[in-house]
């Protein structure tokens, strides 16, 4: 599929945007107007929470519940923090105020545009192929099967487990925690081949490790527990 | 060895303590004063903070750096949430105030006097087995050897993981939090038997889970993931 591409006018709160970021999605000659997230308006109905997740997973440094005071710019863009700390000193982000592992939680988590947008594709694409979600409705599967391949249901695994995701996931919480989170097979590598959702309890366990080192490690434990 | 037991007069800080429920765990026959701890003296002069983390650790349900509104009465005594609610609205403790998962992970870590009283024993013969640990002076070794057994310094290992703990590991911390942490193998059991010292990822990783499930749960993971 042939995409559109053409640069849509900066959001309204994405202030610290460069003019021209932001482009189309929809199929190069569509009608109407140009959109950014067009293979979400689905989820958006069917499932809103699901489809702002994908956006806020795909896009932003933090998630809602990251509100204390030590949390820096909160839900501020991936690709801003790919600036230096000149730049965004000029936007008026000052990096420096900021405590070293809050710093190092933002930029670890910076990453392109083009690859927060590959990124949230992927993820609403592993979305229909979890267990018990919706089906996608025709524009809406046409879009993801030529970027990522047949839809199939139940086919979607955990990242990190590799046992099937189920889409209620995303309605349970505990502790205020949602049970479904992003997660990275390389923790500071934010694309479409590298990410993927998974248990809460999954994502927690990996920690700052690759997933290679996870299971390095977790081996490493049971044959030392003498279980392997 | 046989212990003193006698009574202790409850300490200021034991504000919701019942009367004679301390003792004394120096020997029976011993001179100068009873004391309820007098295996972490040495720990005291060498080590405080792990002394201070092996009686909290031990004896409280929550550590010094859960302070949210959320988190209810801090730092309160393990046996104390073994009373029920309305004896503990006596002590002015409104349980029914606080929220479901707060009430949980508080009644989640009840356990009597005496089973914490063994776990500060268990948790201190753990650490001078420790890689690096100083050595105990002759009055610790003569107390922890007669409860545990001789102390054999590189034996003891991380709970879940069973690689080596190093000593130093008490004093690094990353974000705030210490990298070692106390563990259980069956979550909810606060004894000598069950806990133990663990690497602050090992114990995250191991959740909600007991050491049993967490070994079942990883081989699932290396199953799925085709590594064994």
């Amino acid at each position: 599929m042939n995409l559109c591409g053409k640069k849509l006018r900066t959001r309204a709160n994405a202030k610290y945007d460069p003019p021209g970021l932001h482009h189309c999605f929809r199929e190069a000659g569509h009608d109407g107007a140009c959109a950014e997230f067009p293979y979400l308006d689905h989820l958006k109905e069917v499932a809103p929470r699901v489809a702002a997740k994908i956006v806020r997973d795909a896009t932003k440094t933090t998630g809602a519940s990251w509100k204390s005071e030590d949390a820096g710019p909160n839900r501020i863009s991936r690709w801003t923090m790919l600036l230096s700390d000149a730049d965004l000193a000029k936007l008026g982000v000052n990096m420096k105020a900021l405590k070293p592992w809050v710093i190092a939680k933002l930029r670890e988590k910076a990453a392109s545009y083009d690859d927060c947008m590959s990124a949230a594709q992927y993820l609403t694409w592993s979305v229909y192929g979890m267990t018990g979600a919706p089906a996608p409705d025709d524009a809406t599967r046409a879009f993801i099967t030529s970027r990522f391949g047949e839809v199939v249901p139940g086919a979607t695994g955990c990242l990190v487990c590799r046992a099937p995701l189920h889409f209620a996931l995303f309605e349970e919480a505990r502790r205020g925690k949602a049970e479904i989170e992003t997660a990275h097979a390389m923790p500071r590598s934010h694309t479409a081949g590298n990410v993927g959702f998974a248990h809460r309890n999954c994502n927690i366990a990996q920690g700052d490790k690759s997933l290679d080192q996870f299971y390095e490690w977790i081996a490493g434990i049971l044959t030392r527990a003498g279980r392997i």
